[in-house]
């Protein structure tokens, strides 16, 4: 697929080429978007831009898919310099400077390459687990943990043996981190509320939603104090919290916690998060997760045209921590590393990245979120109210603002969600490996 | 699956089972809301009520699965006596009265049964086309053509070869009906207005589209002018018609019509249209399309207790024409049911059921459209309006009417659409069969 107009070695006109069009890859290309001396080439396996921090949301009925995510093509129809292509790369040659494309004998050529293809949910050397309780990465596995929840009360409610309706109803959220905390924050919500009137013969907020974390606490990014108010506010909502527990096991019956065994055909998994791969050659430093050791510019030792960032990169700052895999430290780097190789261009050396920590965040149900930024810890429904604004004004798309702002309003009014679609492998609770 | 409220036999309250949530079914479960002398079991596969007349704007991208579907069961969460079940039913017993529920030794029991299971596309002996060209039933299919369009488009712009590049951007609709052309009218219409602007390579608007009838005109429900309207407007929208053709073979490769082959990627089937058979014990007599042949009251002959409606019942009129296959006539036939079955438990006669005439109509692309009411033609701009307000005031659902008028507006004011997405099976364009 040796594209046309990609052209390399031009001195006037460098090719750049961004694999990946999450927070990172998108914004790179926007800051590089209209320069005259540059061409872009993003390319991404998916159609659209995902904003994942609300993919919790589409899991558990309260948005739509096109709510959360846009067309990739659709952000540079007004720019001339960056072209988009929907494909998979499977080899970076880092000495040839070329790229290769599943399915094809062509390549794509470039003079700088950014690399941003994010992460994945690891399962610690159980594979076979992810079949059992799927991750959400992924709009495809949010419409999937989304058709086991409802079909989950569905069956429950033509069940007429009470152990097996009990099972039905057990709902098992492993690692305490945001992604945990808000999924299990919303199951234990949406069976309390919106389900509770839907259904006659079961009664929905009878569900169990557990949430087990290895670590002494939940969201171990944030203070004590605020872990503990999330701990208290989830027991509030009916979630019980379970700190300090080793999951052995997941099968089709059920999870196995240390000694313990919980019957369960609903287990999602927020646990571990790896570096998707991608095939360098050669091949190159990556930390026990994954994640791809650059340099202070971000790019890789003894290749300076080449960089990587977001959660595909492990960027050590001065105290020795690593820059966190969050949203604002992606969009960052890509805008950093779009800088610095225009800098590159004009001979300008490179000042190397620096994070502005601008704090963290995380909602745990309706009314209640916590907030970090510096000593400031703040809970409550003001908290609340600031991840909401935050989130709808991050929202990539006028139209998906509007959107999610009315769906927002409509459940907060009426105590409803509309997205309780089921599609898709029809009506059966089967537990298939995703397709992806 | 023997539900424990299921008991027939009372003298003062009578079970109903309605199998199916579409038009008919859904309605005849509203009409016999909170009467105190029947309980309501109304089962479907899916949990969700489908407005079928716009899955061909899903397959578009120009709404969102869940704008024109609405789950089942909230429509009936403030009514005492109708249950809700999702669950496939593949045996009744007519003598028993019993139904058999798909994986489940369990069964359904009732006093009167209303079937109403609709109608799946038909391929004529040929079910092998169908992985070839699908067709637009359901929103897993909707979703299913969506995807085949939009990949077409984005392969197109990778692929560097002329001739493979213009057969990608061939799209052939088989059947002239109000499906076939309100798809090949949208396509064209996308092509020629969103797509243009987003790719940089191709230029989406020489996108070929080309209609296939095999009888002698489009829309042979309509009158011959408004027919003859219809191929007019499609051509000046770009749409290539052809009628008096047969198609004799479709493959990978592309569509054989009579000795003429016109290569493709994407081929979707709007033609044969067939009833979904549900096993009946004893067997009753079917027309070739797999209807039931039904009595002036809508019961099977010598079972005045089982009704069919909708799709799946062959309905002959005075004029011995049968009752076309219409939401308005399943709607009208739902609530002539259920009046029928409170009627009979008064012991008062029934009344032959009649079809009501609403007239036709169709669209053909933005402000293109026709109607036809008795003697009444109607095109243009007026026609549209009417078609746009008659089927957002049909639609299920405030919120689904309030989010479809934000759609529609948005993408006729700014020539956008947003639901551009492609999910599931990645980003190959395989044509695999749909799992339904």
């Amino acid at each position: 697929m040796e594209l046309q107009h990609v052209v390399t070695g031009s001195d006037d006109k460098k090719i750049v080429v961004i694999v990946g069009a999450g927070f990172g890859g998108l914004n790179a290309a926007k800051a590089l978007s209209n320069k005259s001396n540059v061409q872009v080439v993003l390319i991404d396996q998916k159609n659209h831009h995902l904003f994942q921090p609300l993919l919790y949301q589409v899991a558990t009925a309260g948005l739509n898919p096109a709510d959360i995510a846009v067309p990739v093509r659709s952000q540079f129809s007004d720019v001339d310099n960056v072209a988009v292509h929907l494909a998979k790369i499977t080899v970076v040659d880092l000495e040839k400077k070329t790229l290769q494309v599943d399915g094809s004998d062509n390549e794509f050529g470039f003079d700088y390459l950014i690399l941003a293809c994010g992460a994945r949910h690891s399962y610690f050397a159980h594979p076979e687990w992810e079949e059992y309780a799927p991750g959400l990465k992924t709009l495809e596995q949010a419409t999937e943990i989304r058709r086991r929840i409802l079909l989950a009360f569905e069956h429950a409610e033509n069940e007429l043996d009470e152990e097996k309706r009990k099972t039905l109803l057990n709902f098992v959220v492993i690692g305490g981190g945001p992604t945990g905390v808000e999924l299990a924050g919303a199951i234990a919500d949406i069976s309390r509320t919106v389900l509770v009137r839907d259904f006659k013969r079961i009664n929905p907020s009878t569900a169990k939603v557990i949430l087990l974390e290895a670590g002494p606490r939940l969201l171990s990014a944030f203070s004590e104090d605020l872990s503990e108010h999330t701990r208290k506010a989830l027991t509030s909502l009916g979630v019980e919290v379970r700190t300090h527990v080793r999951v052995e096991n997941i099968t089709a019956e059920g999870v196995y916690v240390g000694t313990d065994f919980i019957p369960t055909k609903s287990a999602f998994w927020a646990a571990g998060v790896q570096a998707n791969s991608l095939n360098l050659i050669p091949s190159v430093d990556r930390d026990p997760s994954g994640r791809i050791k650059v340099r202070g510019d971000l790019s890789i030792p003894n290749h300076p045209d080449i960089f990587v960032i977001g959660d595909m990169a492990a960027i050590e700052m001065a105290d020795g921590k690593l820059v966190p895999g969050l949203a604002p430290a992606a969009i960052q780097e890509g805008v950093y590393v779009a800088r610095a190789i225009l800098s590159s261009m004009q001979k300008k050396p490179r000042e190397n990245f620096h994070y502005w920590d601008k704090g963290l965040m995380a909602t745990i149900g309706k009314n209640k979120a916590i907030m970090q930024a510096g000593n400031i810890h703040m809970t409550g429904r003001f908290a609340w109210l600031g991840w909401f604004f935050i989130h709808i004004f991050y929202l990539i798309g006028f139209k998906n603002r509007i959107s999610v702002l009315l769906q927002w309003t409509w459940s907060y009014v009426f105590a409803k969600r509309g997205s309780r679609l089921i599609t898709e492998k029809g009506w059966k609770l089967s537990q298939q490996k995703e397709k992806a």
